[in-house]
């Protein structure tokens, strides 16, 4: 080992086969894991002679009393709406909030990283990009005990708190709507396969079919690359069908918004030839023409609890160990789907 | 005067009764001045023992590559759009940013440049809050030599370079098109009548009037507090008229939208009872129904121009002497206007 080097607890997880998170819980002597475990750890972590990061520890001491908030993108209405939630609440708290976007790119949100942290920010919240699929740099300032929590794109291998939504049941109420309402065939337009929502809204969906006895049909099932013209692709094709589905639920409104605009190019009428629904309650989902039935998700709501529990942490109210915060969503009927009987 | 204080050009401008920029421009050299200006005030800076701030030239030659953005709010589209538009372009040029937003108070304002010089950024691009009305701390900075340029809500008494759009064009624009499709008695629906853009759009609005022979009449200019509330009242207040207008300009679009949603709600048919227009062009503006006639403001171009004329003062390319970049509006005539003859 180089002279010099500070062994950290990420090299203790290699050489047992745990991970970070187990080093992290036994070091803290938590109550969840066994004795033997923790046991097993600490001499382990004895014998490579690790010690807590000092500086991390004394920089949490000398607070600059400021966030650092990464999202994918502010253009977008809920993340916008996220930021809002911390603001308010960070401000009440006598913090202040420094926001960087990585543009859904994983290059961008790592040097975000490398900037608030050299800003010797207090601690982090960080929703991941659509690109992120490597974790290095979340370990690395998990290593450095730098404190942060992740938000709406979360990734569960890490061991902070996170804070995300029911996707699954909110896309449950609203398949559930849509077959409640006299819908047989219900289509589901989804976004790229390896998403996170794309899979929580897909198991909902099913669900959904499940408990009203209906067999999903492949055919019934659509991707899009989220783009407008990927959307409006996917509208054209549904249109073109020789068997249509009688409703139709997208991932996220933009997607529903796009297929609604093509379709009253071409004289589809919604909901009286096809259903419509969405998720997210976009502004614009309340104005288009028939309003959209969509599913609304408390961005504002998810901001504030995220910064409160990580305020919690760093005063010492809330537990360092990660917990997991689920909120939930709620179905907003409009026009674009007929009305119960 | 106190041992050790380091006279600042802000009190050398005091003692002679000219303005900040005033000093730096003489104390620069510059051929704007006339030479017994100059002389005037170098002799002063000499009496005074004014000194160039060294530790903020010294911090501008160790560069942090990094910039500070404060915005008031970035909920809305268009300053979500300029961020975008700074992002990319610092990125370009291997700047990362660093988003603050102001929530529209003074006290937000002055905290986010606090924090943002305690990062120790390179330099900072600022939009003006609704509240600011006292700008000692932009004088403050200014004085400390922290390059940083105002954009969209500016003032023009900070000597610093400053990026706005043509409000009044633009305004102008829209109320001729009004005039032109065959509105005799066209209303405008203000916001606030201390804001700018309030004022400038006025403007355009009088300059078109006039342009028509049509003298203004009073009764046809309305304020609104821009609350959905408030818009909403505004809407309602045009329908009870006696003698209505047949055209109706709003300052913004969330006005106009708000408008046409209650119209909608009480039968009044645009534009075929009142032809109702807008300004940003929202992406929402797009999509109801029918779709709104506004004014594009190019944020992301305006966000563009910002920040790279900011990193080309500070890579010497361009002058450090304050300039004003106007940006020009394009008119987006859609049906909730009726169409040239």
């Amino acid at each position: 080992m180089k002279k010099g080097h500070q062994v950290t607890m990420k090299e203790i997880a290699k050489k047992l086969g745990v991970s970070v998170s187990t080093i992290s819980r036994a070091l803290k002597d938590s109550p969840e894991l066994h004795p033997d475990t923790k046991k097993r750890i600490v001499e382990m972590a004895k014998e490579m002679n690790y010690q807590p990061n000092l500086l991390a520890q004394s920089l949490r001491i000398s607070r600059t009393n400021t966030l650092g908030v990464i999202v994918p993108e502010i253009t977008s209405h809920f993340f916008a709406s996220c930021i809002s939630g911390i603001q308010d609440h960070a401000n009440k708290r006598g913090y202040n909030v420094m926001i960087c976007q990585s543009n859904e790119t994983l290059e961008l949100e790592k040097a975000n990283i490398r900037t608030l942290v050299a800003s010797q920010v207090d601690g982090l919240l960080i929703s991941l990009s659509r690109e992120t699929n490597q974790f290095d740099h979340l370990l690395d300032i998990y290593n450095r005990e730098i404190p942060f929590l992740l938000f709406d794109r979360v990734n569960e291998d890490i061991p902070v708190s996170r804070v995300t939504f029911n996707d699954e049941g909110g896309a449950y109420q609203v398949t559930k709507h849509l077959l409640e309402t006299g819908c047989k065939r219900v289509m589901y337009v989804s976004g790229p396969e390896d998403l996170y929502i794309s899979k929580k809204r897909k198991e909902g969906y099913l669900h959904a079919l499940n408990e009203f006895g209906i067999t999903p049909d492949p055919a019934l099932v659509k991707i899009s690359d989220l783009t407008i013209e990927g959307n409006i692709k996917i509208g054209k094709e549904i249109a073109e069908m020789k068997s249509r589905p009688d409703g139709v639920f997208c991932m996220i409104d933009p997607v529903a918004i796009d297929i609604l605009t093509f379709w009253k190019s071409i004289g589809i009428k919604v909901p009286d030839d096809m259903a419509l629904a969405g998720f997210t309650n976009n502004p614009t989902s309340a104005v288009v023409e028939p309003p959209l039935t969509t599913v609304a998700q408390p961005g504002y709501e998810m901001g504030k609890l995220s910064v409160t529990h990580l305020l919690d942490q760093l005063d010492g109210i809330a537990s360092d160990d990660p917990i997991s915060i689920v909120l939930e969503t709620t179905l907003v009927p409009r026009q674009s789907t007929k009305a119960l009987k």
